[in-house]
């Protein structure tokens, strides 16, 4: 492609509604333009990028054994009350009227139409298992769209979804989709994880996210240094310290501690380290029917160590405590328990008390004495107070021993991009999507469904490759593998020869090449290519010509070296690994 | 592919509702599944074809230095205020809101969005010529969607939009798309014509229409059967008869003709050929302002040869007729001119009289007396009456000299899956989409716009290659190339071994496919291939591998013929073109 009949659209300043770096860089580097809210229109290069994405994609999921489908945007009202999310889905869905009044939605996921089609087509469990994919247009209609395509309303994604006669058919074809997702982001150059997920009530292996690590992601997710296991902090075990629990070596002592609250000052006051308190949360038990008064509602204490934090999603799991997890007020506890929260302690307290696994193996331990202005230290367990329940309830911290027991975790933020799921018969027994089994008899099929936010897998590879000059592509993503950046072609006839020639000999050779022929200043050209981030630069000047060479620079590099002319398309090769 | 592994969906009943036979052959061959009123999901097989037409429409597109752009489907109503079609366009517009009542639409074509784009993008007339595509969902709201895929409300659409800063400028860009497009539709392997399309004022070679030849087509096509001219038959211009009019031989005289008003009754009356006739129709003519009342409206006479049929498009073009064209009521003819339509004729007609260049030509011409019950016979042009205006207002018909003075005309129907057309500046214009020119002044640029209904090629290829099998693909949009058939391959090993060698040699050598290994009589095979319309057949059994023979039959042909093992390949790289 020649730069002159291309739309080379960069931008100097950086957009003022653009929050995050690749919002920014897309939009600097003439990738994407916002149309409205949540709108993008995707420029020539921005388009470049997202059909390799889509390539690579497609490749893996026909390798996959999954077989293509395109089903249509609009979507009739009535499969989504068969399903019942017609109700239930929020303002997301965008619900929209017909010239004849009909009622349609425009999908933001397409659970119910693919069942509505395999309800019809596919009658025999020998036609199980079934892998149907589509790569196509969504809309969701956020309330506040933002970070540009990273939460646009209009998006591509691909979405398939899987049919099967039983469990271990789904689980089988699940555990085809995680290799093959792994397949995809490693193609695509990107450092990712393959992240277990929360499924609710499906169990621990139902479901697994993808995220790409970046800074900027929404979510963090602790991994191994050692072996492939990656969790949501929140889905994360921490495993119970190694070995026994120490002996104490000091008397139970209570200590005035006036003012003082929060473990912070706690460990001020005492000068001590976070790790040898505790902490005492209390929150409401479960009840059975309705709780019409918070009042009068059991209260449970959950202690974990100073330095670790609560995990909501860990404890509302524990049976006895109330999901969603719910603090106690302060005005309740102090009145059932004679003071307030920052004095709270695990000694004496006349409520269940369910102990984190590592505030359990603390020895010799501080903590709130259950009286206004007073901590008690030197506590511990068992010769101080009973050990009551011990369960994990805290989020995971870096250096804690992976749960696989391989390796010491790590903790990074990542960028969902992708996702598969168990689904179960949730849909298939709602639209009653039944095949025939061995036996002849009707039986609901088993669903599993399998999701990659396609423009989105664009922004998180910029999040994740980028410096202050740009955007740093994966050689599988740019736009362009290799630029030609001809030093006053418009002048030099020598320059002009080299350029053109290498530049049909980069194009005879498949790679996807950009000749900058623009009348601009070199300077101007180098920003542009280096904002766009192209991974290979070759500077044809007269000054190299005249000794015979080029001038070549990775995007990663910050010096360029001479290339013998007659090396270049070997050394580009080489590069490249094409 | 295996056909065991992939969804074969074909039905031996013709679906009730699909009345042309391109709906019911996608049914029937498991190409698409309606999902609701004029929205399809394209199964597995029917995306293949899909998928290839995309392809040569993108390569060519590509080609001709045009550049893929991706623009939303959901386009702000803003947008179409400024361009005042959010008032103008119909209810095919279907406009929505979103969750903060906002008004969107979901967009039938982008103009809008494009103009908007560029109007930021492109600021110098040196960015000029730049030429925008997309290949997209759209949707348009059609009141009676009919046909599947032909008429559907949602359908794929490549849509592409240039921008000038001349008139020079456009026309070489239209004369590239109109290439462009020849080569599209010739790599698809379609029998299509350029027409010349009505532009309304913008004059003759403003916009050409690409119609596929079909007989379920809905337009009519003339089309010179020596050069390229072709045109809707609305729009072909029918030329003066060669030669003088022939002399009067007859005297005018006046026949009795109790009870005929129609030309074929004057013809059985009269014994005469139609061309012999001539019938003069009456409309209004033009008035100043507003007309209030039609019974004082001026009429006037249009007089064709009774053979011919009167071309309104090109009637109510002329000065002194009303556009669009009326016909004046039966009492106000009656009133104005003393009888009734039936018996009308040019002779001392007291209206203006506009005569078609064929009926100018006639001598010894049989016409209406003006006078009910009665005709003239033998009358002859300036010798019994004044020629009046003489002009082209009829519809030509096959055997006219062509146009462009070469060769005949022919006609056969035709379906648009194409348009190239001149804007100009409606768009740009209305939304002041400028450059700075040549001189540093600000001047609106000048657009062209170029559509093919992608979808619809896919429907209008069957039309034109089917027959009572089922489909016969054109060799670039078949789905497969190629089926293999065994027979008894669950049985024979020396069938599997020889199907399997032979499916893999095909797929590296890059063909499409298909091994047919369902567990189905060779019967139902044959029909559900020719059904999908798979170009070349192998059948491999064991009483042909006693000879070391497969069968090949090609869709076209109705006999298969024996090939030997060893030279299938080398055939089929033949035959494919390879």
């Amino acid at each position: 492609m020649r730069a002159s009949q291309f739309l080379i659209a960069t931008l100097k300043e950086t957009p003022a509604d653009a929050e995050v770096i690749s919002h920014q860089l897309m939009l600097r580097s003439g990738m994407i333009r916002k149309l409205a809210s949540g709108l993008y229109t995707w420029l020539p290069m921005g388009l470049r990028v997202l059909r390799k994405v889509e390539r690579i994609i497609r490749e893996e999921m026909d390798r996959s054994g999954a077989q293509e489908v395109l089903m249509p945007v609009v979507q009739p009202a009535e499969l989504w009350e068969e399903s019942g999310r017609w109700e239930q889905y929020g303002a997301e869905l965008l619900r929209i009227s017909d010239r004849h009044e009909r009622a349609f939605c425009l999908g933001p996921t397409h659970e119910e139409v693919i069942t509505d089609l395999i309800r019809n087509e596919i009658k025999s469990y020998k036609q199980l298992p079934a892998n149907f994919y589509q790569i196509q247009t969504k809309f969701r209609d956020e309330i506040r769209p933002r970070f540009g395509i990273m939460r646009s309303r209009e998006f591509v994604m691909k979405d398939a979804y899987s049919f099967h006669k039983d469990q271990a058919s789904l689980e089988a074809t699940y555990q085809v989709m995680h290799a093959t997702y792994s397949a995809i982001f490693t193609r695509l150059g990107l450092d990712f994880r393959p992240v277990i997920a929360d499924t609710g009530s499906i169990g621990g292996s139902g479901s697994h996210e993808f995220h790409v690590l970046a800074e900027s992601g929404e979510d963090d997710i602790a991994f191994s240094d050692t072996s492939d296991y990656a969790a949501n902090v929140e889905m994360a075990e921490a495993l119970p310290p190694a070995g026994e629990r120490p002996a104490g070596t000091q008397d139970m002592t209570e200590v005035a501690t006036p003012g003082v609250h929060s473990i912070d000052e706690l460990c001020q006051f005492m000068d001590c380290a976070p790790s040898q308190t505790v902490k005492t949360l209390i929150v409401y038990g479960e009840t059975d029917g309705d709780q019409e008064d918070d009042d009068s509602a059991p209260l449970v204490a959950l202690v974990v160590r100073g330095d670790h934090a609560l995990n909501d999603i860990k404890a509302e799991k524990l049976p006895g405590v109330r999901a969603p997890l719910t603090f106690a007020s302060d005005e309740h506890i102090k009145a059932a328990l004679g003071c307030g929260p920052g004095s709270i302690g695990p000694c004496g307290l006349s409520i269940p008390c369910i102990v984190d696994r590592s505030a359990a193996h603390c020895a010799d331990f501080i903590c709130g004495a259950n009286k206004e202005g007073y901590h008690l230290s030197g506590v511990n367990w068992e010769r101080d107070l009973p050990l009551g329940e011990i369960a994990d309830i805290r989020n995971v911290v870096p250096g804690d021993p992976s749960p696989d027991g391989k390796g010491t975790l790590m903790i990074k933020r990542g960028i969902e991009v992708g996702h598969i799921f168990q689904l179960g018969t949730k849909y298939s027994e709602a639209m009653n999507a039944t095949v025939l089994n061995e036996q002849g008899k009707s039986q609901v099929m088993i669903m599993g469904c399998y999701g990659i936010g396609v423009t989105r897998v664009v922004a998180s590879a910029i999040e994740q490759n980028n410096d202050e000059q740009g955007i740093v592509w994966p050689e599988s993503l740019a736009p362009f593998q290799v630029v030609l950046v001809p030093l006053n072609m418009h002048k030099s006839e020598r320059v002009k020869e080299t350029s053109e020639r290498l530049y049909h000999e980069l194009q005879d050779a498949g790679i996807d090449v950009l000749l900058d022929d623009r009348n601009e200043r070199p300077g101007v050209k180098f920003a542009d290519m280096e904002l766009i981030g192209i991974p290979h630069r070759v500077v044809i000047g007269d000054r190299g010509l005249d000794k015979g060479m080029l001038e070549y620079k990775h995007r990663r590099q910050s010096d360029s070296e001479d290339v013998a002319i007659d090396d270049i398309l070997a050394q580009l090769h080489d590069k490249i690994g094409h």
